[in-house]
């Protein structure tokens, strides 16, 4: 077999069958076939697509390359959540205890913060002594006696989709919806849980910038999914603006609490509640109405929060951080952003919201820079509110004063602000499943 | 500038400007932008094609990408052919002698065989004391004396042609016409030819199979050539069959002195005067019927086969060979192809024509094999012709007694013989100016 065959028969339109697929993967992991003829193929794919057949093979073949974790002791009661990735999307820190708090065996892996988008261990190292890293028997049994665990991506898990992304991301070949939709799934697959709940954001803050393609995608990752025998569900949600208020490491720890605590029942409580739902009733077979009262009564009666501060002890972490959220390291300098106009806040460019925290010291320009746990934005003012002239729109939070002027300047050009009040977007678009 | 945003930009089917062309020939051939972005950029213009306006910017880049050569001392009489590539295609070695006879000043770099095809230099090679290398001067001043030289490619001429065909040989990116246009053009504009005719051939035998696409091909290369001020035409003729009756290197050469001689009037005396009909008509502004008169006196009063010997002693070669060629050495083998069974040749898989011959010893199957000068294929029935079951299809001449038993059966199998005489095809399609 040729990989030149291979990348002629993909041009020309053709199906590649199991053997030419594995054959590729196999090659490009162990690097006997150069990054040169991976990328013509992978440009090959961006234009000519493929098929479902195509890309469960492809899936499963780069979930196979390396290490996968064996979650069978479970049963069927392991569950995983995965966001495609957006501004202020802390709801990992939500659903996960309120899941373990009702049954659910929830093991996830997630990645730190780059770009315009934060890491989940990123804001859990805001929390004194949280170790992101755990042997596999800790790992392991963490889910079993407390229900959860949350660490970073480790050991060798999917080598082969490290690689090809890592490609894929210099040779302008990532959007293409067969080849996104097998990087993530062979993630989820290897990391082993037996149900998965999909958030796939769409909007100014999102990979997807539109419901469209949105929805290609989390149907396609369903498809994969059941293919490949998991229980799977995905919510396409909105991302035109942050999600929540608060936009940073230790303020979005801090904003998870309060929902936790059933203190605040914004956009980011309603994507929460819809997604632990849909966890729950993957892992039991709940109707989704049993479902939602459940997850509900654990936040009122206070059981999921009781199970955040477990996990996050049973990890290393200061529970009493989440008691009282006020010992958190606060910023020295917290900056009041007024409006310069008066009228109806119309949307965000939400992508330039998450580079606003990032200049603020929230978040990565590179891999490896360095991190401000305390800073960030707490928005007081979200889509259809109307200000005044004066208003504050938000409350920048830094230790680098020097920053301040010009996130000030980003932030004013990412809002638009209109003198009709337009009508409000769903937040939650729709189910697949 | 990014290589990336240069990748994205054409996936996404815009044009790139003249930096960005520049930037990229410059950068690839430096080393600096590596070859997984170049075959991604490669694979995004195979979907997304150019624009004559790119097309022209990458040919030049790429011809100025190394060393050029200065035929200014000729002013407007510098002339160079080139084929796409055929079987049994031996013009130059007829066409060049006539032109020089006439008055043009005929500078040519040839290609050695690969696969199917055989090269100019392997075919003069076969000429006893032939010198395929000269030097700068040395190639100069013969063509300024003799009106004709012909060596192999040398020096440091178009390295990054070299570097991005050698690329996309093996990233199937071969088959787009603005990169076939770009490579075989910038090629001949290094050489330095004011006027240049070309030859591409559609057909079985040929790059290009069907008319359509030479024609497309044809008329991409007609146009970059003008707008890089150079006086060009191109040819568009049949290579369904091989072109003439020998295919082989001295076997070549020896139907080339019947042409020059007038001896043999076939389709490749008939491809021959029109090629240089169009290069004199180019370099002197002749009408084609001028042209073609001054032709057909060169080969029958002499002057053609005369400055044959000229240009063949001028450069090493024993001019004794050609005047008489029954002392080229002969093959130890001739073997008499029959035929089983009667009907009409209604035409050939030509590419496998030339791979017998490969088998039998002429050719290479791959870089650096051994030619054997003597060994090849004399036809005897061509196109049209009525064969009975028993007539003499063709004579193989070899070395290697082993190879005939193959290459009969791949002989056979590359044959089309049908009951009805089908209607002839044109063997010049098409002249484009």
């Amino acid at each position: 077999m040729r990989m030149y065959d291979i990348i002629e028969k993909k041009r020309n339109g053709h199906e590649l069958n199991e053997n030419e697929i594995r054959f590729f993967v196999k090659g490009f992991t162990d690097g006997t076939i150069p990054d040169y003829q991976a990328s013509a193929l992978m440009m090959a794919i961006y234009f000519q697509g493929m098929t479902e057949k195509e890309t469960v093979c492809l899936t499963d073949a780069m979930a196979k390359s390396g290490d996968t974790v064996d979650l069978s002791r479970f049963g069927d009661l392991s569950v995983d959540k995965h966001s495609t990735g957006g501004v202020g999307d802390k709801t990992s820190l939500i659903v996960g205890p309120i899941v373990a708090s009702l049954g659910g065996k929830v093991s996830k892996m997630s990645g730190r913060g780059l770009g315009h988008t934060g890491g989940t261990v990123d804001k859990l190292e805001s929390i004194d002594g949280y170790k992101t890293t755990l042997t596999n028997e800790e790992f392991l049994n963490q889910v079993e006696n407390v229900g959860l665990a949350i660490i970073g991506q480790s050991g060798n898990l999917t080598p082969a989709d490290k690689k090809l992304y890592a490609l894929r991301d210099v040779t302008a070949t990532v959007d293409s919806i067969p080849l996104i939709t097998s990087s993530i799934m062979s993630k989820k697959l290897a990391a082993g849980s037996h149900n998965i709940v999909l958030d796939v954001k769409a909007g100014s803050g999102a990979f997807m910038k539109t419901i469209y393609d949105a929805e290609a995608l989390a149907e396609q990752m369903v498809k994969i999914g059941k293919s490949c025998n998991r229980n799977i569900a995905a919510v396409i949600t909105d991302m035109n603006s942050p999600l929540g208020n608060a936009i940073g490491n230790s303020l979005e720890v801090i904003e998870a609490v309060k929902v936790l605590k059933g203190e605040v029942k914004n956009d980011l409580y309603e994507v929460s509640v819809q997604l632990a739902t849909l966890m729950l009733s993957l892992c039991f077979g709940w109707s989704e109405a049993e479902a939602e009262e459940k997850v509900i009564s654990a936040i009122e009666n206070g059981s999921a929060f009781s199970k955040m501060k477990e996990w996050i002890k049973a990890q290393g972490g200061d529970e009493k951080l989440l008691e009282d959220t006020s010992l958190f390291d606060e910023a020295e300098f917290a900056y009041e952003v007024k409006s310069d106009e008066a009228g109806y806040i119309d949307g965000f460019d939400t992508e330039k919201i998450g580079l606003v925290s990032v200049r603020l010291g929230a978040g990565r320009e590179k891999k490896g820079d360095s991190i401000d746990y305390s800073a960030g934005i707490i928005l007081k003012k979200k889509c259809s509110d109307y200000v005044s002239k004066g208003d504050t729109l938000a409350v920048f939070f830094t230790n680098n004063e020097s920053s301040l002027k010009d996130a000030e300047l980003l932030f004013k050009d990412s809002l638009i602000i209109s003198s009709e009040k337009s009508e409000e977007r769903p937040l939650i678009y729709k189910i697949i499943k």
